[in-house]
């Protein structure tokens, strides 16, 4: 039950990957019908279908196949433990065993298909499920659950195993539609639920039982949790599988996620889509997919965006709440399964000593929470029962005495009643019961006559306290906490998931299907395998829309003379070659050349230093100059999990410094490629800076949504761009690419 | 009790103003003694007495003016609180009320001036404290607390109420000795300590009672505590006194604070310094000085480092750990209280669950903190217990079922023998008794038997466990903590801590105390209350060694075609005026120019373009002209509450857009100097990109510390400098202040 790692779960997200530009796309499978039009350009499926998993969490009939009641071996417990789970849950169980007469004196079979009737769900206590998924594709079956472990998480002999068990899954399934949980899974699913609280509940995924142990518990607390999927090794049946069922039940508020790796990263999308469709929140802990020891390698490969920040994107992309701890995955989740839509989300900070006002309301604006100040009218309100000394605009500080007597409701129900305020928060750093118990008691009481939102800080670092576990946590209305920090990245995550919901367009619906007129004229310029010239790279660029600079190639300097007049003084002039790569570093671009003296000279010099430099050449490009504008880049790189992804930076030397960089997974739409933007920590240069004009943010976001099409439409032929530097010129004047970077798959 | 506070403490740090090149520094008042030679080149102290607390927190003889056992008044409940403690601390207890002749049965005095005995503190209930502090003048009692409210904290009125009883214990204690605690400070002081508890101790200082309600109530959990000043309106004890105090009692292991405002910046660095000569650890949460719209407001004001960067860049300087919750106050103090001494900086994390393993493992590397690969033969030793396929690299996966029985003490004593480990952390995310009990048990022993560091951390949210309650603690050698983030935090500042104690020189002991020969040559170019010229600014940096470009400022055409030609080809000017900002964006810098004929049109362009934007010119500055290099700024800015500080930052426009600066308040060395330089994120371009020279940085540094010794020697005559651009050469070729503004007192 314990101890498993998993191994890395990655796979191609690609299902299906043989569609090309004027090919006909091929159906996506694994047992899932799809049509043309489900697959977006790239041939990745725009559409998930939902797995109807009721029958997997309320079986009426269940085999345990293993099942065992000698004492002292493991599969006994088990047994009975799922024996009681039945019990429960109202299903019949069959214990399924080759020698075994009865188990805890029920009838037992020697095998699947000697099975009295068709059971929705096989539990596989085997050490090698791999027959008996063999033999359940006969008996329609609809789940299988396989616990043993020695798979993906043990190395590649484990991998291939669990590849084998796979195939086998998605042979039977296409026949009989069965679906498995695991290997390497658990009993968390089969455990007991509290069915005695109420309100919206947590539904629960987990990659490894003992993470999920800390959610679980919170029924303890008085916090609902529905369901629990252990998924293990995700052979068939994946996280993402589990946030589309999860979305649609009624009774699920929020779905909390302990994440190591990611099977697939669009099945992964499409199911945060379908929650972010529904408004249903999905609060997630993503660890990273490989070893932390790998990932710190990794950073020195000198990739701008490493692949946490990709899953980071994705995840906000599509509204997820990442979080790092799991006391912050306990406290976020809990509180956007209950919290009612925010009305306002000013956020009103009360309290019994000034001093804990200042210093939560500090952690608070720091964080981005918005603290309005209250009204003259609502301020003259609270001081009728506040000593007018005491401030009371927001942070509200009653000094103590009031909440002991009358006055302590008066005070909070008037809070709650200004328009301005979405969410009340009081924090209790001290337990003084004469105080704090009263003051408790109002909270609760006042937050059954409210929408909105009413959160306590419990700040004494005991917590046996009854005004706590009675008073606080008895309310299903009250959201208590025990940290400052986490009380504020819960609310903070609340208010933002209220603003997603309320603008959040799913991408998929507006994602290409149909190659467009560029792609043809891109897919000729492509040289499998190799890396283009700087003038066939801006071809691409062209043939997308995308704006580069007036210029010719020349192979002579008479002819470079020609191209400048053409082109226009002053020009640049740049070596050009297939394997040309740090051509400042070499001394192979000249800038700013007045005359025709000038670049006969250049030319001269630059196939000089080419020959010195054994470089090849396939002719020097004369290029008009563009000044004046701020230096972006704009890049598709290709990520294991997502594919392609589009990155925007801030260019020259400081994107290799700084690395202010913003990355997007395909598809998104124009908000998102605005939302780039405004990540960029050097934004401030893009609308002017020292009296310099703004810059054409629109022409950039348009080349940022080309260079998507780009990168979806050539998925397969293209593997990396880069135009660098990309010249924002002033606003209305365009965007130009004054050098690129293409190489071919 | 409740509901302080405070209002600005905020006061003009130096004590002792009078001084400047030349002349002699005047004494140090405020009744300590200060010796020529206690002060700094700028005036400042370089030393601060400790005052002798003992009798204040262990007093033989008590007063307690105000002192009530009327039913009902609130000074009852205080008179009968203090009567308890001093009972516990066996303190005589004085009663004094104009009117009664017992209270609580003892017998009671009707002023101060009758006590019948000199008592060592008095307590003081009554609403106006001052005419009691000029009778106390008289007694010699050594120590005064005054609860009442209604002083700084309230406005203007209050705070002149507050100066003049500040006045009253100046004049007193310069007669008697007397010291202040307050006011509207309260009893936290005087609570009930356990008694019970081992090992080394938080002492506590606060300026919000209910703020420290939660480290006090650790010693619920076992944590020791043995002091709380709650240090109120800091009339005349600060925060700096007790730290100063705390930090010399053996029993102290660290000190933890809830500050709101610094009174003093200095007194605080001098605190601060001997803490960290004497390796105590200071832990403090700082919220800002201000109210946080106030900070909020003044990040639009454009400085680059705002006041709360400075506070903590001061508190780094000495080592005191900034954290922002009070949960981390408590979880940091606590650890950094009662652990030892590292014996190595590598961390090994041990769990029962690999998923567990990796999370916290992935957050503890992002932290920064070292978790080193166990060397082969430890893995294979503890391979003997641990099944041979699960991961005992680090972190170390036991897979759950070793830890039930005797191979798990086994496994804990052989990481704890690896001397690459200092510390061992095991997180345990869900309780489940059969393992949990008997692995907390174990970590409990072989803490026993160690002097390494032992962290748990306990994951379940119910926290009633007997595991936790019980067994972790019980202990005084296990840490225990509720989540991984403060678990990182706290090992993070106690491997910090331990680093910095051991390479700690106080800055103190190499202040400049005399002026320096540079700065008489500077105060002659002062102009008091204006703005230098850019000419007069680059004087004013040659007077302190700091290189400048050769430059000639001339008022005719011919005279600038003269100055080129000593100069030196190529050459830039620039206008040149007292009143003149902006130089680049009004078209009045000419960069590279190369003949004499492009000098002489350039005169004539700079003075049209100056007469047309009507600005008044001393001149035209021809200077040499200087390139390749990394364009940096260093600067001056005064600051409030620590007088002038020192700014490193990257130059250009980028210092602007992206603030990416350093800051320091001197008194620093040459460390200090460097590692501002590792806080640049763009730290990069200094060490060479792109195949361009590393930058020397010694130059660099060597300019820093040298505007530092101008900031002090010139600190009554300059509000401010900028040198912008310092253009750093490649290593070995210097450093040249390209532009300089300085702007006098």
């Amino acid at each position: 039950m314990l101890g498993s790692t998993h191994g890395t779960l990655t796979t191609d997200s690609r299902r299906a990957r043989v569609i090309a530009c004027g090919e006909q796309p091929a159906p996506a499978v694994h047992g899932r019908p799809a049509a043309t039009d489900d697959l977006d350009v790239s041939g990745r499926p725009l559409y998930a279908g939902v797995p109807d998993l009721d029958r997997f969490f309320r079986p009426e009939s269940v085999a345990v196949v293993g099942a065992s009641d000698a004492e002292g071996r493991p599969n006994t417990g088990i047994t009975r433990q799922l024996l009681a789970w039945a019990e429960r849950v109202g299903a019949r169980l069959h214990p399924v065993h080759p020698t075994r007469e009865t188990v805890f004196g029920l009838p037992c079979v020697p095998s699947v298909a000697e099975l009295p009737e068709q059971v929705d769900l096989a539990v596989l206590l085997v050490s090698d499920p791999l027959p008996v998924i063999e033999q359940l594709a006969e008996t329609k079956v609809r789940f299988a659950v396989a616990f043993a472990s020695g798979f993906a998480e043990t190395g590649t002999v484990g991998a291939a195993a669990q590849d084998r068990l796979a195939d086998a899954v998605r042979r039977s399934g296409i026949r009989s539609g069965l679906r498995l949980l695991g290997p390497n899974t658990n009993l968390n699913a089969f455990e007991k639920f509290r069915d005695d609280l109420d309100g919206p509940a947590i539904a629960l995924i987990t990659q490894s039982g003992h993470q999920g142990r800390p959610v679980f518990t919170l029924q303890e607390l008085g916090i609902r949790v529905s369901h629990w999927a252990p998924t293990g090794n995700e052979a068939d049946l994946e996280s993402a599988d589990f946030i589309s069922y999860f979305s649609e039940q009624p009774e699920v508020g929020a779905i909390a996620c302990y994440v190591e790796g990611l099977k697939d990263g669009r099945s992964f999308l499409l199911a945060a889509d379908r929650a972010a469709r529904r408004g249903v929140p999905v609060v997630a802990v993503k660890v990273g997919r490989t070893e932390t020891g790998a990932r710190t390698a990794a950073s020195h490969t000198g990739k701008l965006t490493g692949a946490d920040a990709v899953v980071d994107a994705a995840m906000r992309q599509y509204g997820v709440v990442r979080v790092d701890g799991l006391d912050e995955l306990q406290d976020t989740a809990a509180l956007l399964a209950r919290a009612r839509p925010p009305s306002a989300d000013g956020v009103a900070v009360y309290s019994i000593s000034g001093g804990t006002g200042a210093h939560f309301s500090d952690l608070a604006t720091e964080a981005g929470l918005r603290l309005p100040p209250l009204s003259p009218a609502k301020q003259a309100e609270l001081h009728q029962w506040i000593p007018e000394y005491l401030d009371v605009t927001n942070p509200i500080d009653n000094g103590g005495h009031p909440v002991g007597d009358w006055r302590g409701r008066k005070i909070i129900d008037a809070i709650l009643a200004d328009p301005a305020v979405g969410v009340l928060i009081c924090p209790i750093t001290g337990p003084f019961p004469p105080m704090s118990d009263k003051l408790a008691r109002d909270l609760v009481d006042a937050a059954e006559q409210t929408d909105k939102l009413v959160c306590v800080v419990w700040g004494s670092p005991v917590g046996t306290e009854s005004a706590y576990r009675e008073t606080l946590l008895g309310s299903s209305r009250v959201a208590t906490f025990r940290t400052f920090a986490n009380c504020i990245t819960a609310v903070r995550a609340h208010l933002d998931h209220a603003r997603f919901t309320a603008s959040y367009r799913s991408p998929f619906d507006e994602a290409p299907r149909t190659p467009s007129p560029s792609c043809r004229k891109a897919q000729a310029l492509m040289r499998p395998g190799s890396r283009l010239s700087e003038h066939a790279a801006k071809q691409l660029l062209r043939a997308y829309g995308i704006r580069v600079p007036r210029e010719q190639l020349v192979t002579s300097a008479a002819a470079s003379v020609r191209a400048a007049g053409l082109v226009g003084y002053p020009v640049v002039m740049k070596a050009s070659g297939a394997r040309l790569a740090h051509k400042t570093e070499l001394g192979l671009v000249k800038i700013g050349l007045t005359s025709a003296s000038q670049v006969r000279d250049s030319y001269r010099e630059l196939t000089d230093i080419a020959r010195y430099e054994d470089v090849s050449l396939d002719g020097v490009l004369v290029c008009q100059m563009v000044e004046q504008g701020v230096e972006m880049v704009v890049g598709v790189t290709h990520d294991d999990l997502f594919g392609p992804t589009v990155t925007v930076g801030l260019g020259g030397v400081l994107v290799e410094v700084l690395q202010d960089t913003a990355v997007r997974v395909p598809p998104f739409g124009e908000d998102q490629a605005r939302s780039m933007l405004d990540e960029l920590r050097g934004r401030a240069l893009l609308d002017g800076v020292r009296g310099r004009p703004p810059a054409d943010l629109d022409a950039l976001v348009e080349v940022v949504l080309r260079v998507q099409r780009m990168a979806l439409e050539l998925d397969t032929d293209l593997s990396e761009l880069d135009i660098n530097p990309l010249m924002v010129l002033p606003r209305g004047q365009g965007a130009v690419a004054l050098d690129a970077l293409a190489i071919c798959r």
